[in-house]
């Protein structure tokens, strides 16, 4: 007997006091919602094939109900507030109450419905980025189906040939409906669980905007300067760490929905690409890398054995990316006499403060006054001091006594002796 | 004995009416000249060694004559109109016509005279991307030979060493040549034609341009902010569809001369690179891809089986690239009451209409007047209503029944029944 | 013994007139400074394990001392002065004198002590980017360690526990002090000297710049529109040429420390890529190229044999990034009549040329006033007349007769009777 307890048995209990229950969507399977950005720990799977689930980063993995042998989703396309760190709210669209939409995880010979419903103030679809399957499940607005219509329930149905790493996001006004956050990833697992096994997996989409300091809702015409760089709509130091025990497999996944390419650096390794939204990549073909340059409109998958303890950065590698609002429209003052600069400029700009004469360092000690609903432009402080840090980076955080599956942050790495950096105090 | 008959043979009777005989170059080879942007079916070459001809998408290829053993073409460098789509013609730079200049195909170990008469108002040079040939052959104005001074014609003569997808621009003030349109495929087929053998095999080069709305000049100096995002000089709904038999083995070669990385996003279907401007990708190591990431001066052929048939859309995946000029510098509505601001608006942009309040859909059914010779920035209707895309956006439209070698549109997919989708009419 | 004279043996003579000495740091290893923008030749290591020395484009190697078991580098991090070519110079950060830093050469096996020194007018930090090391030496102020304050000196000691190619930059106001060019390589040479040899070995790093016409201080804010595009923190002409003796195995290994993707063309060769900062590509992996895409915080190591003799231009593909300051931001003249436009336009502007109504090349010709302190837009002279390049550009000349080891340029090639193109004079 369905039951709405057994059939959401994977995530109801987790998801806890912030799912939102639809009670108008009866006969469908219901909605669940979710609006925390704190990262959701895994869990297996309660019916269907067993899976090894992803770890989506400050986000979560979308529950389903068995209806025989179909696997039954139900996203509501919506509005949403998304909180890209503790002190910036965004007005963006997404699913289920989330930007990106929750994560979906089935197994390789699944066969899969989708409800789609669109709460939307104007039409969309959703495109399975990377899937194969028939035409009309393709989800090209006008093209392989209808638009779906406002207030309106569009039903996708298929069988998950292959497994991997996909996505799904509209292809129905597309410029603007990606620029406001939708999208999700679609993971599908091998068949066989112990194929491709990791210890630790993670799963995050890049994705930028350009919000107005001050303003909370994208511009969606914006084509290269963005100045929101964020990892599943959350900028540093709003995107949680990649905790991992030290001996683990990990894997970390990167879907790139932004208008550039993205070169995430680990710190501290080397690995290679394992996978990408097209499938495996067999191990005659992988390079080593210690960034991988992930192009728009593709995902890359690398894996690390997590040998050596300690705090390793993992961020974006156009430094531009590794910074928040206020750092794109700066002038430079390194070298200015800012004296009369700064009286001239004050003039025209109220709260205006010289800042950068000698670098932008100082910037991170200055109260400096910046507007409402936005975020200084370096930030961040770890076990030495001031990151300096925003947008697209985060902390690989491998530790010698973490627990199997605890996905909690365990905090700032404490050196062990001699392996510190020493300060030089002879003379110079 | 030569004539005009017999040296044309492959390319005359087929390029029919559209071609226009310059009678003043008797001496060379005759440049054959087509301004007609439709898609030029292939034909079996008439003379030299056989091969397998590629389909120039909005393009054709260039008819040449024996000369002893050597092939003769002849290109003549000149501004030319081109078609973007229609309802925009623009003024650029191009070769025997068009922009870009016709396919040259040719057969590993033929040894080519290639004739470049300037037509231009500024002196030019072609440089032929990615062959190996003698220095005084590589066609760097100033460091391999002289620029070609207007009015006058340079010889190029060189052995093709090995197959491959060449490219041919000019290296004579480059930036502002290749930012009006001057380039070309060079395509070395295999000795032994059975070697890379496909069904269908299409070339077209990624372009872009910067035309402002009414005006049809590109300005030649832009770096970042284009706003005509081309295939050959074309955007959609101007770009041909790729019409492919259900079973054929398709190759599709991407050159890139814009002035950022392409990702072409193939619908339905997972492949990989099979070539690249370097040589052919040993099995070892190719990889599975959904997206190809072109760089600036590479190119990128990929092959695919058309098992599944329908309408796959394939395009740029930087959702920019799939618009028009004026998607480019729309102010975002969304969520804002309109009233007052559209008052204010209207006060200083006469025709001003709002739009995008609830996303940006609505701009494809309102009847909103654009600047003279421009497109709008969403456009094209499939069966099932609009498709919302421009710029580099096509089909690759997989058919049963579908003869060898036919390259017409066929038209819309008729989805067989029970691959569909379908609208839930159940309670909501 | 340890004196002066045997700490610096491998580099002292060399570096000959343009070392100053510091004589208050006398406890430290010496740290040798260098300004001078011209090539140093490489020579053999006269301590510690033998390698086979890269030649640093525009740049010269770091000299140490062995203090036991240890190699001690000494950097200095502080504002240097650097003629980025004749005719403009530019005030940027560095190291020892010059952006980039001096290479670090060293061995696979050895320990490394590096003494950072900051003269900057803030604080700073270095991270050894692809190094596997323990975290506390990473780098990354704040989160590894104290940011390294004004007037104070940081150690770092790691162990190289493989070859590879490295590259050394600020993690501290890091978008800033990148943006001044801050940054160099660090070469891990492999413990067997006779593994992945060359004849040939040559390293720059990419980075770029945002330096207004007139000005000397680079913009640090600016994301996307560079005007400097530079190897080395030099542009062209300004870039020595890469002397080759026929037949040589010539390695070039490329960094990129700017905001984008660069696609390193060589004419006339195809090659692969053989390492990556992430270590040497194993060959089944390799796929053949002409234009190498180095992702940003990437490096990317490939390798030819000079077979053909000749100048072949080597360069990134992006056109505006073969282009200085002047080229970006020029209107478009062609097709108009320029006598009314300019009337108008001498009005505002004084001392404004017409130029490009027919392209662009005539600006090489015309006595055109530009700035002080900047560079024309297209320059360069060869043989056969103006190059009309600039930025990214450089030429890889392949000489018969080139003596082993040496790295003077050896000028323009004269092309062999029957390999130059020549001019058709017959009847057009």
């Amino acid at each position: 007997m369905v039951t709405r307890r057994s059939l959401f048995a994977a995530g109801a209990a987790l998801i806890g006091g912030a799912v939102v229950q639809r009670t108008a969507l009866a006969a469908l399977p219901e909605p669940m919602l979710r609006d925390d950005p704190k990262t959701l720990a895994p869990s297996a799977p309660a019916t269907g094939r067993p899976y090894n689930p992803v770890v989506t980063l400050n986000g979560w993995s979308a529950p389903w109900r068995m209806n025989g042998n179909v696997k039954e989703f139900h996203l509501v396309a919506e509005p949403v507030v998304r909180e890209f760190a503790p002190g910036m709210k965004a007005n963006l669209w997404g699913y289920n109450g989330s930007s990106p939409g929750p994560t979906i995880e089935a197994v390789e010979g699944d066969r899969v419905r989708i409800f789609v419903t669109n709460r939307l103030p104007e039409h969309t679809t959703i495109h399975w980025h990377g899937m194969l399957l028939p035409n009309g499940m393709d989800g090209v607005g006008g093209l392989t189906q209808p638009h779906i219509p406002v207030g309106k329930t569009f039903v996708y149905e298929f069988d998950l040939k292959k497994s991997g790493t996909f996505m799904y996001h509209p292809h129905s006004d597309e410029m603007v409906q990606m620029a406001m956050g939708m999208m999700g990833f679609f993971v599908v697992h091998p068949r066989d669980s112990s194929r491709y096994r990791v210890d630790r997996d993670f799963v995050f989409l890049l994705n930028s905007f350009d919000i107005e300091p001050g303003a909370a809702t994208p511009k969606v015409a914006e084509m290269t300067n963005f100045n929101m760089w964020a990892w599943n709509s959350r900028v540093f130091p709003g995107i949680d760490p990649l905790p991992v025990r030290r001996g683990d497999r990990v894997r970390v996944r990167v879907g790139n929905l932004t208008m550039t390419n993205h070169p995430i650096h680990l710190h501290g390794y080397d690995f290679e690409v394992t996978g990408t939204d097209g499938g495996w990549v067999p191990p005659s073909a992988r390079w080593p890398e210690v960034s991988i340059d992930i192009p728009v409109g593709a995902m890359r998958a690398f894996e690390v054995v997590a040998s050596e303890p300690g705090d390793w950065a993992i961020h974006c590698h156009k430094s531009h990316h590794t910074m928040n609002a206020m750092g794109h429209d700066v002038p430079t003052m390194i070298g200015v006499d800012h004296r009369k600069v700064a009286r001239k400029i004050t003039s025209l700009v109220p709260d205006y403060m010289v800042m950068g004469e000698r670098g932008m360092a100082d910037m991170q000690d200055m109260e400096m006054p910046i507007p409402d609903n936005t975020l200084p432009m370096m930030t961040g402080t770890g076990p030495f001091g001031p990151i300096e840090m925003g947008g697209m980076f985060s902390v690989m955080k491998v530790r010698e006594g973490l627990p199997r599956g605890d996905y909690r942050d365990p905090g700032w790495f404490k050196h062990p002796p001699g392996t510190v950096a020493y300060e030089w105090n002879g003379p110079i």
